[in-house]
């Protein structure tokens, strides 16, 4: 069975995956003990990451890059050395996909930025899609769906509401 | 009591109401016999219907216009004589809903379009919003949040699921 490319991300009710200047302080308000939405279980389900190099700058900027025990991709346009726990790719995302889902192994996950996943979308080569609403409407900040895509068909799978106000829904790709 | 001011409204799970040339032929994908989602029980609980000027032309160009027994008004910057079964309002929408508010009522509801919804939410206006989600990306069209807006804590009230794969979310405005 081919590898599934999955979207695991959070959001505002509006679509903002994070406010003016990269901003991702929203996601606090469903900060709670004891409570991942899933994501610990989410985890073992892939072995490999891939991010734009935005979001990667950002994650190492933050001093957050941790993705223990996974192989971790950096989709970039420029020929660069990979590091420590990552490696660059330097080309069209399609591409990475493919070599990727040539290997056997479990699902790989995109975990952003929006241009990434849009180049995935327009390629037809999301599988899943899991999205957590956070109960705020951002009003601006960097949207998790870019708009000119063609239409695609979803299979509704689930939706699990939490006490702090999180709703996290999840769709299969139809194609 | 206050009357609410409530939105109700159909979108793609990307966020459009209406796809390209303001098609709104995504709905059918959910039209089930003898389902209607709950907009029967919801029609109960106002008496008031107000829309843009855009959506109203459009409603009346696709001969759907029909609200029997609500009070219509129309919101445009022109100034025009109301004709049977709706008023135009001429003037910024908060002046119409701080008249309506004065008078006792059940709630008000903005059936669109999305700029009048935009300029509803950025004078904190809207109370509720019920977003019923079809299962498409749609991937264009006329999007139902637009940017540049506050932010806005949300309360979460209900996630409906349905069999078409419909997903009906209701919050409610933190003020």
């Amino acid at each position: 069975m081919t590898r599934k490319v999955v979207v695991y991300i959070a959001a505002s009710l509006d679509g903002y995956i994070a406010g003016e200047g990269d901003d991702l302080g929203f996601l606090e308000m469903a900060t709670k003990e004891g409570e991942d939405y899933g994501y610990a279980d989410f985890m073992k389900t892939i072995d490999t990451v891939i991010l734009g190099r935005r979001t990667f700058d950002w994650l190492l900027r933050m001093n957050v890059f941790a993705y223990p025990g996974k192989e971790v991709y950096v989709v970039t346009n420029q020929n660069l050395e990979s590091i420590e726990g990552m490696q660059y790719f330097c080309g069209e995302p399609q591409k990475l996909i493919a070599q990727l889902q040539e290997k056997p192994g479990r699902n790989i996950f995109c975990d952003g930025g929006a241009s990434l996943i849009h180049s995935l979308l327009c390629e037809n080569l999301v599988d899943e899609l899991t999205i957590s609403y956070l109960p705020v409407l951002l009003g601006k900040g960097i949207p998790l769906f870019s708009s000119d895509r063609e239409k695609t068909l979803l299979q509704f799978v689930s939706a699990k509401t939490f006490d702090t106000g999180l709703l996290q829904i999840h769709y299969k790709m139809l194609k």
